[in-house]
């Protein structure tokens, strides 16, 4: 069984290969107070059901707080030594980021940075997009860079990153 | 080199990454009669030849079922402590229960709810499908949410759980 | 950390996932001549974009050749025991293939009939691209058809093959 390390964890896999539950698990597993940052907006119906199932599945021991485009803020402000924050997850933020046409490297720069600094415990949940054919959409295409590169900025700086499939979990780093 | 456990044992990986292979390998290096379960349908020629090919990769050891859609029944009249069932593959059973409009819900909880109780040794083979761009498609949407949450099912329900890519095996739990 | 071992090392992963990184640097921690044998062909301008990103990013050490197709050919003139050789990448020499309507079984089996005799050190790259909702596109099926056959004979040739995600490696051989 994984045991959450304080510091930064970050959870990459799938569609519905269970990452936020393991992410959930690990939490609630430890002894800190449990955060959860959803960064997903409701653009849709499909996703607002999405993101009701997600939200009847944790608990009443959850804090949560919605935050679709300033993460760093919300980070700088929250963390603390006794608590940990789920961050699910970071290609709903960077979809967020493209929508409105924000300044992407800058941004998953400026979130990189600040990691290092973050005081208690921190885990990311992203979807990895890049295993398929290459699409032929543009967008989709830049999509999958900026997450690829993001990706790797936030596997560099944390001391822990698990890749799921299917549900289970294969260390690759920690 | 891998060894074939009794009990139920998970194939996941990608397209033409070898899952198919490795099931035949890891079977027809047992003691146990190798059967062939087949879900796809020959719903074209492309589909027609894959077919085939598989076929006649396959010595004449191997009995061969076809079933696009009663797994279930199939696996209970089937499984016997001589036997090892290959059943290829998930998401070809998976697209026939959407094609077939099926409740695809309740038939796959059906599914995971029978595998505690078969006797003899099975072999699922499915292919992973959630680690590209989101589909623009609904229906593709809708098609890798069944797959993942399957994927995730049958890997806990299975004592021996491989990731194929590149033809090879990656053991990710037993 | 990882070394860099004498003959074939095959390196998997998807898009921006830092596979070229990996192999960059394998090489240039080896006491080996750098040779980076590049297959991208600038078809477009985002094409041109990204090849410029990649030899910025190598040092004057590297020794530079292009060659879209005949990759068997420059591999024969160019293996030497002092020397490793970064084929990068795969895929985008498969659709160099298909782009010019070669005989790809013919292609693909003919590199693979030359990697046991070759000399010194070969680093070969490719992208993983089946492991996404299978793509509604007949010659995008096709291309990865292709791509998870050749990656299962290339990684069946190597001593050494890493699957690599969010510039992690991961060895699955070796």
């Amino acid at each position: 069984m994984q045991t959450l390390e304080r510091g930064v964890t970050f959870i990459l896999g799938g569609a519905r290969s269970g990452k936020s539950s393991l992410a959930e698990g690990l939490i609630e597993a430890s002894d800190l107070d449990a955060v959860y940052l959803a960064t997903g907006r409701a653009w849709d119906d499909e996703m607002s059901a999405r993101i009701g199932v997600h939200k009847a599945r944790r608990g009443p021991s959850w804090t949560t707080i919605e935050e679709p485009l300033d993460l760093v803020g919300v980070l700088q402000n929250e963390c603390a030594d006794n608590k940990a924050i789920l961050v699910d997850c970071l290609t709903l933020w960077l979809t967020n980021l493209m929508m409105t046409e924000r300044d992407i490297e800058a941004e998953t720069a400026e979130l990189v940075a600040v990691l290092p600094r973050l005081k208690g415990t921190v885990v990311f949940v992203s979807n990895e997009v890049g295993l398929g054919i290459v699409p032929e959409n543009r967008m989709a295409r830049e999509f999958r860079d900026h997450a690829g590169r993001l990706h790797q900025a936030v596997a560099n700086a944390a001391a822990t990153v698990y890749f799921v499939a299917a549900g289970l979990p294969l260390k690759m780093k920690g």
